[in-house]
């Protein structure tokens, strides 16, 4: 999918609700444990409940890579369940030398058919290019994150700047807002305005809203811009909403409020 | 494997060899192709054919990842293979927020049994500390690394100095040499004497030598500590040393050639 289609769906929806299915074994509902793929079946429900109000999927690979292989054959069928007219994460902060990260490239936008993968970038330029080569594939690069590590280098002081800016300026630098998107934690709706004068025209990947305690209202006033320009994640906060044989249901409820406040920020 | 074990292990065996199984399906001998696993055939061969001149094995997951599931399976095969009295390391480089770094940490130690995982530190400690948390497994984060890209991030000034001697600095005081490593590349050799002033006793695992063109001499003779302190790593110079019917035997000879030369210096 390419950025102009993305900014036709958010239009259409009138949201731009990523979801993220940080499925864990362990907080799924326990009917769903006799299934043959637990995990899988927990994801068909909720994509099924929530397929026509969110505009995006987020999947956090460590939930299935922790499982084995069982975990990857329920991410293989999750991606191949979500429907082609969604945008598609993998969650998966990736990042290597260059003929390493070609083959990361390669795992999560050909072998998997992502959309889109999450990128480190402690390693430097040829650690992202690789990802960059794709048509109609984003590399999402960590810019500032929504946890409380990130005060420890990203939001330290780096030559005239903090070390995320200069980040956020020099990767910018490597790719366009066609190729590229920046992860920003919506704990972080302070720096937003500072971040949206360095990358006024790329997409922003903002976790962080409900368990990790981030405000849509904070982050969706000051990160968007004139094509929306956001995809704002919740994960535990909707696909947990419910923990018993109605928990597609609950899920439903919870992105559809989402949805519906995302509407009036619209 | 904990860190006296492995010391042991270095001088008993005279050599701080790690060798690396980036294992490419576009590069192993034609003749493996039919083979049910390629992959994993073309790993038990150099296992077989080096385990006594190493002390540890490193699999870069990424050339694993690239093939889906199938490549899963021959990771899993190659990590029970390795014997049990050599080192391995996953080269995964993972991190993320806590929940999810706790994850990926159970990935590489308890689903797969590795000794150690590669670490981005990006992140800050609440994305390193769920690696530090498992008796005798050891977090290798991200220091120097032997890529042109280390100048973009890593190499710029940051606060009083620059950027990765904040992350050792930083990093090093979440854990101990007992759980931490960190990745210096040898091409970086010039840096290291500033490094061990930093962690002087953390052992440091040392990619570069070989096709990436970095010097064992140089690396060992400024990085060495009293319990040696490396793990210096060659890949595709070991691994792909010959490429007929007899690259096992190729690859001992130039693992041989290694270990010959750190005996030297040890």
């Amino acid at each position: 999918m390419n950025r102009q289609e993305l900014v036709q769906l958010i239009r259409d929806r009138k949201s731009y609700l990523c979801i993220g299915l940080d499925t864990d074994m362990q907080k799924i509902p326990k009917h769903l444990h006799s299934h043959p793929d637990p995990m899988f079946a927990f994801n068909k429900a909720i994509i099924d409940a929530t397929q026509d109000l969110c505009v995006a999927y987020k999947i956090n690979t460590a939930f299935y890579e922790c499982q084995g292989i069982r975990g990857w054959e329920s991410l293989q069928r999750t991606i191949e369940y979500i429907p082609k007219t969604v945008f598609t994460i993998a969650d998966a902060k990736r990042g290597d030398i260059g003929n390493t990260s070609a083959y990361y490239a390669k795992t999560f936008y050909e072998t998997y058919g992502f959309d889109s993968v999450t990128v480190a970038p402690y390693m430097g330029r040829d650690s992202v290019e690789p990802f960059l080569g794709f048509s109609d594939k984003f590399a999402i690069v960590l810019g500032l994150t929504s946890n409380a590590g990130s005060a420890d280098f990203q939001l330290q002081p780096a030559g005239d700047g903090l070390l995320y800016e200069k980040v956020l300026r020099t990767c910018a630098s490597w790719g366009t807002p066609d190729n590229m998107m920046f992860v920003v934690g919506a704990t972080q709706a302070d720096s937003v305005a500072a971040i949206r004068k360095i990358v006024p025209d790329h997409f922003l990947l903002v976790p962080g809203v409900g368990a990790q305690g981030g405000s849509l209202k904070d982050i969706s006033e000051k990160g968007m811009n004139g094509d929306v320009g956001l995809l704002v994640n919740a994960s535990r906060a909707v696909i947990y909403a419910g923990n018993d044989e109605k928990f597609a249901e609950d899920a439903r409820a919870a992105a559809q409020a989402l949805q519906a406040e995302m509407a009036t920020y619209l």
